[in-house]
């Protein structure tokens, strides 16, 4: 019941240049699912990633970061069911042991293979059922493998979630390609959250790690299903430099500007998707916050109002309580706030209402109006502190029956 | 379905010398339901509040500091139905005249009188009708009056909150009588929750003063529900001074010891009903965290636990999903916490397990012992950070189905 989303179409995911996908059934926690994806990268890929700031992060996570400070990366094994989290020593070795063997069947270093994993914590890795299904990932490895590595990394996700995009870069088309998986414990600073963003672009080092940093504060740092921030979250950005173009190595220009904006745009789309996909969802809310004297501040208020229970079920309600909203403003921890001057705004693609202003309800402020509203999907709150010239966004769903339902049936 | 929470015996109310309660019918929001309290005190009592820090504080929030500032307050009086929240300065308005209205029938100032509100924000508040139901509340003013002012301060209560002890202080029996409400947006710096706590010591007003910060800070502003911090949070401690013993001036000497255990006990168990009476709860959880370097990291800890719905939705399930306490406690904001070393216990009243330590899984956890544990209604989580002694205790109840019902319908 995602909202206002659906399956991707196979033909609208472009394949990139010096990438290939395949998948494979390993058994790791159900039988008869794919639950395992090999990504390889041509000799000279750049790759850059950005990941959780859980202290608890997972083991994948610290093997990555280690590899990713040596460079070229040929290799990503990704697998779902068990997220290699909370398993001590044991889980890096076989973190790393899951490298080697990707790297012996691709005849490249385990140093150059940079792991992943989403799913439950605490448990052990089934390295041996990982490693042995990893000669059918192999074998079906494909230009054309997106659609099905999109699958193949859900897990509580009920919809595929891949974005493709082209754009000239140097007189050459630069195809960018990207998948990711949610679908809770997504909060800011990575949720449990995959993405994986590849272009065929020429770009430098330097650049490509400005540009993940970027793009990551601006789509998987802006949304929140739960607030909860996991310990696996990762978010790569891969350019193989296959499209023919000269290199880009200055943050100046048109291409980099298109190319800049292109790849946002994909990240965002893709955060987007994990939200319109957050567990029980039913409404697609943006919270934009203007007015403020930094972005730290206006996104602090988003997160408030964003992460609050109460304003999120009033939206599963479809109940403008707009009190709800004021509340979460005044918490949002700004000690020297001055409420009489903020206003607040609720709208949909077809209406914007002035809701609050002066510290209370707007006068000209109907509960018609608000209900009207409230009965669509697709909700922005907007609000101005009126203190500032900064703003920031951040995307978020509403907090339903079911978001219980699938969080306390999850294990079993 | 609040959990191990029952109707207190009014017989077990005492009343406390100096202070009558009584309630009316005001129709604030719906007709037929006691909306009203008003409480008087003796000559000479001293009073002492802590309220909410949300920068959207309710009207009669307001005009509580103010009249607080100037002392020598004689009555309460509390409306439920509408917050008067979010009102804008026609709210302070009303605040005021309800104030006037309260002293002209008891014959004291405006400024002597305290306003409490608790319901739906943004509302006007119908002070006419309140105002009008105030001699249906005097006239049946009663020392013996707690018990039905208990059920007239609820919300979305399911229980009444009420307790009472007794404390031997210089030779006379002081008697602590307390009253308070939930039961959603509750969180520290006071949720949507509403404290009135009376005993005929006598005290001074610096004694008192400090006392309702330290008994706050150990019990309402432990707790939490939803982590929703409300514009209307207020703890009010009074002191009649009628018991008949030597004003206590200094916080020295076993006469101060026992009376402030007393009046501390009585705030936690106030602000234990009110989890226990949390929005849709079936289990109540002591977050227990220790070996911090300060009580501040240990709350930090604590309460992402507290808060994390993922850790909710797994303790509604009985399910010991573990790794989303270790998640929880990796993003708590310690930034150099050494998770190698922490310990995490499971525990009920009757058993207590180690779960999680060396970065993981313990070897000697079992599932089974997990399982157990989660399957009683009480459960304690006990976290040792390993890097001081400072420690610190949250209470806080799971996340179900209801509370979604609840506040997803809260208004209709």
């Amino acid at each position: 019941m995602a909202v206002n989303l659906s399956t991707p179409n196979p033909a609208d995911l472009r394949p990139v240049t010096g990438v290939r996908l395949g998948v494979a059934e390993a058994g790791i926690r159900k039988a008869n699912r794919r639950d395992l994806t090999l990504i390889e990268l041509a000799p000279g890929s750049r790759v850059a990633g950005v990941f959780t700031r859980n202290r608890f992060c997972a083991a994948p996570v610290q093997v990555c970061r280690e590899h990713l400070a040596e460079g070229d990366i040929r290799a990503l094994v990704i697998n779902t069911g068990v997220a290699n989290a909370g398993t001590g020593e044991q889980g890096v070795v076989d973190a790393l042991q899951t490298c080697a063997a990707v790297g012996r069947l691709l005849g490249v270093g385990a140093q150059q293979v940079l792991p992943f994993s989403t799913g439950v914590i605490l448990e052990p890795l089934p390295v041996e059922r990982l490693i042995a299904a990893l000669p059918a990932a192999q074998a079906n490895l494909r230009g054309d493998g997106w659609f099905d590595a999109a699958h193949a990394i859900m897990t509580t996700d009920t919809v595929a979630k891949a974005v493709s995009r082209t754009v000239e870069v140097g007189g050459k088309t630069v195809t960018i390609t990207g998948i990711g998986k949610g679908a809770g414990m997504i909060k800011p600073n990575m949720a449990t959250m995959l993405g994986f963003v590849a272009c065929d672009a020429a770009l430098s080092q330097d650049l490509l790690n400005a540009l993940v940093r970027e793009a990551a504060d601006l789509s998987f740092n802006s949304i929140t299903v739960d607030g909860d921030t996991s310990t696996n979250d990762s978010f790569i950005l891969i350019a193989t430099g296959k499209a023919g173009h000269a290199e880009i190595a200055e943050p100046v220009g048109a291409d980099w500007a298109a190319l800049r904006e292109a790849v946002i745009d994909v990240a965002v789309r893709l955060a987007q998707a994990i939200v319109r996909d957050g567990e029980g969802a039913t409404k697609f809310m943006s919270i934009v916050v203007q007015g403020g004297t930094d972005r730290e501040e206006c996104r602090k208020v988003a997160y408030a109002v964003a992460h609050s229970p109460l304003v999120k079920t009033a939206f599963f309600a479809s109940d403008p309580n707009l009190g709800r909203i004021l509340a979460a403003i005044g918490y949002a921890g700004i000690d020297d706030l001055d409420v009489s001057r903020l206003k607040v705004w609720l709208g949909n693609p077809d209406e914007s209402v002035l809701v609050a202003e002066h510290g209370g309800r707007a006068a000209s402020y109907r509960e018609e109006a608000g209900a009207r509203i409230m009965a669509q999907s697709e909700l922005t709150v907007r609000i101005d502190l009126a203190r500032g010239q900064a703003a920031a966004t951040v995307w978020t769903c509403d907090f339903s029956y079911d978001y219980v339902k699938i969080n306390a049936d999850y294990r079993s």
